[in-house]
């Protein structure tokens, strides 16, 4: 499970400047975005190929460390005008947030191009970005092995028809509970995952916070807690880590049958946990391979019935 | 793991006439109580004995019946007046719940007195009543090797001195996320479960309803999920069938190690989601030893890494 064995990953998404009010503080001009968090998680596990937009206001060492870290940014374009931003205030407990302030800036106008050598990217992660964009960049890949899509609440109930052909396409969805249930339009989350696989995608993960993780596929139903944190600090960027996890465990083994899945779901649970750890993207950049499986021990020793 | 083998457990709580309105209609006077939920559940693994008090409307019927699963009723007394009364309705997704009516009735004046032959009980769950009674029970009690409590808000709120004597007094506090957090005044749960534990009780039990339970003891944290249903009918009792499943369980192995904690909140957890699948205790009422060892086998299944 060496770099050198890894399919790269492809990953669309934003990169943003963030505005950060947290209990433990304020923060501003983070550096976030999907594409950031996802493309740092999977880079634990091997080679990465991000696509995105920044602004000419975007520092060239954020890049530079990106490349550090095995990420190919050739495709992320620097066009002219200001990056991506984003405001958001947390609650007290971080269970909830509120945007304050969003300027879409370059991103408005957000046309992803693959640069050649991306086109045979065997493993994708289609960021939440608008349906119609995952659908271009697939249609820029040939034969993808697994693409896993992100989506949320806009798209879900502003852009379902071209949703609909995104589910037809994808592997896997990746989507937080609520907007699970939004876009079967059934609370039941058995029936709703049920529902969504009918749609298109073989699997589903759904993501629950500080619930945790499930997996709908083929074999049934698998959980994933997630890793109980006695100091959490900032949730933004968790769920992109996640999936940026999920898909570098499954590009490092180049398996995707039930266990190979079962097993990444437990490893993006533990990259996710990391990130929750620290400002921005400040923890999950700071943390090796090493400490990643020491965590993914300690997530399973949380569901194993014998104690030491 | 025979009946015979097992150690009695007493159970102290209410019994009830329950009026629910729920998504899939509405039904007048179902037998419920924490005292009745906790007892069923219970005597599927083992003998209870059952004390709580019933008013002169109270079915006979339903008596015998504890009495033929195995549960000793001559704690429960008859009083004369009307049986303790809760009326309620819940939400469309069975997410939430509002109580539409309470009426104490005979329960206002309850003050359990036990049969000597329960005073030698080595397993005790003071259900969720007045702490003060809870401290009642326990006084009338010689050396039980292994008391639980449940709790809730009101009493959290209202009756804190009393309440941190209970804590002072038993081994393992069965309560859910929310009341826990209010109980601690500390929204993140690891530390939320260890102030609470610095108030007494050796291990907490933490209910989180369709995100499952989790137990926090000297081993660590232990997670089991919720079984996922597909047809949730009546959440009513489900907290009280998990506990008195959790008892039950314990006393019918006698073991108190760790990985019998574990073991017994994996069975509580599949004993409850029974519950779910049936208005009252209608389905619980009506399942056996041989289907929850199945379920268990599946909750296992949605956290084993491999697959069949």
């Amino acid at each position: 499970m060496t770099h050198e064995n890894s399919s790269p990953v492809l990953i669309v998404g934003s990169m943003a400047f963030d505005d950060l009010e947290l209990p433990s503080g304020n923060s501003k001009d983070v550096v976030g975005g999907s594409a950031t968090y996802a493309s740092i998680a999977a880079s634990l596990f091997g080679p990465v190929r991000a696509v995105a937009v920044v602004g000419d206001d975007f520092p060239d060492a954020v890049l530079n460390d990106l490349t550090g870290r095995g990420v190919d940014v050739s495709g992320i374009e620097r066009a002219a005008g200001k990056t991506f931003r984003w405001a958001g205030r947390y609650s007290e407990n971080l269970a909830s947030r509120v945007t304050l302030d969003t300027q879409l800036n370059v991103f408005a106008d957000f046309s992803p191009k693959l640069p050649a050598r991306f086109k045979d990217s065997p493993f994708v992660l289609l960021g939440n970005i608008h349906p119609a964009l995952q659908l271009d960049v697939l249609s820029q890949i040939q034969n993808p092995r697994f693409v896993a899509a992100d989506t949320m609440n806009v798209w879900i109930s502003g852009e379902r028809k071209v949703l609909g052909d995104v589910l037809r396409r994808i592997d896997t969805l990746v989507i937080n509970d609520e907007e699970l249930r939004e876009l079967a339009e059934i609370h039941n989350i058995k029936r709703a995952a049920a529902a969504v696989r009918a749609l298109g995608p073989k699997r589903l993960v759904v993501k629950r916070g500080e619930y945790g993780s499930m997996l709908f596929d083929e074999h049934g139903v698998f959980f994933v807690p997630a890793f109980p944190l006695e100091d959490e600090v900032d949730p933004t960027g968790a769920g992109d880590s996640f999936a940026g996890g999920l898909l570098g465990c499954l590009a490092s083994t180049g398996s995707l049958d039930g266990q190979a899945l079962r097993r990444a779901l437990m490893m993006a649970s533990a990259v996710a946990s990391f990130c929750v750890e620290g400002v921005g993207t400040r923890r999950l950049a700071d943390i090796t391979r090493d400490q990643v499986t020491t965590r993914l021990e300690s997530l399973r020793s949380l569901v194993h019935l014998e104690v030491g």
